[in-house]
């Protein structure tokens, strides 16, 4: 028994939910679960993920696929089978601040996070220990501002990685990094954008005098925090918080957000669309 | 064009989604919305929401329920197909406390609220001059634990009503009012169900000391405030909030728990299973 | 028996508590509540907000103003000292919509929200109806953009009023009526500032694909929605959220929001310093 | 310099405030942070919480208490003053699930939970490695239901402890433990109480159908599950949760409640009172 999952978009037309339950059907498969979404149910753009259950050992994803590829033709869709006992690859690139890094290492250990962490990397040594302790590999890249040793970073993550997170890496990555690394990057931003975007959050928060605060995880793109957003979390706050209350709040945002993101991530609930998520 | 919702739940089994989409791409439908749970996805209860247009002039819903029983036969499901444009008609009971019932009155007359209401019906008279400003007839009806006056108000609500909503009604309605009435009924209860049943919720919040208070949307059955839970909201309290701010709160808990289950309800996105419901 | 309200401000040195509670003792007082903060424990900008209760006759406002002026010279300090028992006058500004509005006469009717209301202004007639049915004065003034008829605002407000609130009032206000009208002016925003300025936040947000939503109740100064930030109510989102959805979702919140930030100001909870507010 | 905090609590009266400032203010003391609450402020019970600065080498804590007590017994009042540079012993008992306790350990690390943890204790060895790394010592005791062995846990606390942390350890304290330690217990249960006490919170939550969850941090008293509430965090939930994903949320819930209840616990913010809590 195996389980696959897939991701479909086209045009909004009719019989595509008839066509796609049919094909599971034929191949003796069990739909699991199924969401779908439409920007416009007038004539828009439309969105399904079906996760679905097949006995037969010949049903891997490379025969589906191939079967799957006429009816996605003649929908002019863009789609995707993917076979759920594949475990992604998650590298980490992190900064000083190691409360994201810790809480992904704990859900990893817990089993909640299901990934492999080929390689945590960093421009700050502190983290070997930590790393050391749950035998996963640590590598120090002391890059800055001045010199970001973009090369290297790649060197690591290129072909290690199915995607990246960002769990507090302070340096922008550079549009030529993007686009060669060419996989998805996940970042957690400490602020509430589209506010407070760039360095210092906290402190234009308590310049602004707000009265919430929040996190963001998103897709890095090529402008800075201003890629696609997956989750946000907030929590009030009050003259009284200063600096450090804040922060510390902050972090217990910051570690919800990006484990809620990364957890839609892997298990294929996200769709990006026109710099928007759908987060099924 | 007019659009329908198919409500379908059965034992989970082999191609019933096929079946499904099929159906309405052969009556020349288009899906608009589509959800589904299962209890458990190897083998439990399979639940599921179709919301679809149609186009042709002869496709009523008397039509569509006749084509689909066999179906709904085969499959040994419980189903109902809805014609969306029909209006449903909401009953109200209230006592002396009046916000939820304006909120209702509001949510009504800007729209955002589609029901009918035939009347309201209240054991405290202070109401009828806000509903006559409504145009909606009132009815009062001394009723009191003493004397429910149970005869009299099934005589009002049975046959012009769909359903009814107790929005902050103090008395209980007996078994023998609920299996006559034989339609559902919606209440809210001002505490954090199954903390805090029966009378008094914020004094019982008030002498446990919680930090936090809620409100509950449920169905009504013959248990006290056992019937399945649609909605709950929440906030923070602390130890400076006293009955009167309780109160206050408690009052905006209340108003947007009961809303967002009466949303729900006239959308056919409840389906009652076990006690329990579950909300597309 | 009277209840008496002191607000007191200036740069931190020792002794300032002691001598205010002295100063209630010598009076026969009874201090009932007492907030104070600091900016900077060590040195920064002091402020206190004391609640207290005299029984003597004798002791009105005047007399205490008197008798608290050489204290209050001594420290150099910003302070004023308030009868509770005078009712505020607040002059409500709306638009088209009227869910404020509406919330707000609910809590003036249910004595939740103790104020006077002089009037209600909008530049549109529909209200009319609704203010005759709870016997406010409404007036009419079909200002524009194009025509702010702020003379004729004025002439409303100015005498009749000791403060306004903007219950989703569409048309800024220019620096010249800040100035003339010289008293505190607290808007509802529905969006969550600092982002989101302007026009069509719900618009804005849609664009973004933010996963967060929120309102604003803040003064008005004479930069566009940038005065001082009183509450902020926030809720989740989702792709499904279209703009009919997040309006109702952001109604709640900009009902909770502006209530809390004005149920606060009449108790005199508010202090505004250097563009943010304490609110104890 | 030094910081001290004054708990003080007394049947309400005149006075109190004028001269608990005034005896700071005679020794050379600056107020940094004042909180007072009444629980009627026309006759009930009053509480405060000052904490404030001396600069005398010769001001200890012994000193102030000495000079303080004539006051206190003037009002028969409980009261206490503590120096706040002394740092609280936290003895940890922690049974299989760890993530509260890795949560307190970052905390402990990262220098926002300033306390010494001079054990961690378990009736499973699990932890032992994560202690190590920590260096901090671990005492596995393999306490059961069959066999507490309170004796062998009291003999590790007795002394040791200023207060104890139960951070999800799932056996319950005899009343005479509690009689016999006699300090403070702070312990953090997976269900929003008074809802959901006992064993298997999420299991109730699933029966139940509840549309929110929660968490509680509480001081242990020799009811089970009943001593006075410190904090409570909640999340909304669907039918769409099961077992595991309550699980996952629950933990975010348990970690952020009982580390703000121990933040305010070591910074004095607590005053029990009547089976409930004033947290400043």
């Amino acid at each position: 028994m195996r389980k696959f999952i897939l991701l479909f978009q086209c045009l909004d037309q009719k019989g595509i939910v008839a066509r796609i339950s049919d094909f599971i059907l034929k191949h003796g498969g069990n739909i699991v679960a199924a969401d779908q979404y439409s920007t416009d149910p007038e004539g828009g753009y439309f969105f399904m993920r079906v996760e679905f259950i097949l006995t037969k050992e010949q049903h891997n994803k490379d025969f589906l696929t191939e079967e799957f590829s006429a009816t996605g033709r003649e929908f002019s869709a863009q789609w995707k089978i993917i076979d759920k006992s594949q475990t992604l690859r998650m590298g980490i690139f992190v900064s000083e601040d190691d409360h994201c890094l810790i809480d992904l290492l704990y859900l990893c250990m817990s089993g909640e996070l299901n990934v492999k962490i080929p390689f945590v990397l960093s421009n700050n040594e502190k983290h070997r220990k930590l790393l050391s302790q749950h035998n996963i590999p640590f590598h120090y890249v002391p890059a800055s501002k001045e010199n970001r040793r973009e090369a290297e970073l790649l060197s690591y993550a290129l072909d290690s990685t199915d995607f990246l997170v960002l769990a507090r890496y302070m340096l922008v990555l550079s549009p030529e990094f993007l686009r060669k690394y060419n996989k998805d990057i996940i970042n957690i931003h400490h602020g509430f954008l589209p506010a407070f975007k760039g360095a210092d959050p906290f402190g234009q928060a308590l310049k602004q005098g707000v009265k919430v605060i929040g996190a963001t995880a998103h897709f890095v793109n090529d402008k800075l925090d201003e890629g696609p957003i997956i989750s946000q979390e907030v929590e009030h706050v009050s003259h009284k918080d200063n600096r450090q209350s804040l922060i510390r709040k902050g972090r217990n945002l910051e570690k919800k957000a990006l484990a809620n993101a990364i957890l839609s991530y892997i298990d294929y609930r996200i769709i990006r669309h026109e710099n928007k998520t759908i987060v099924f």
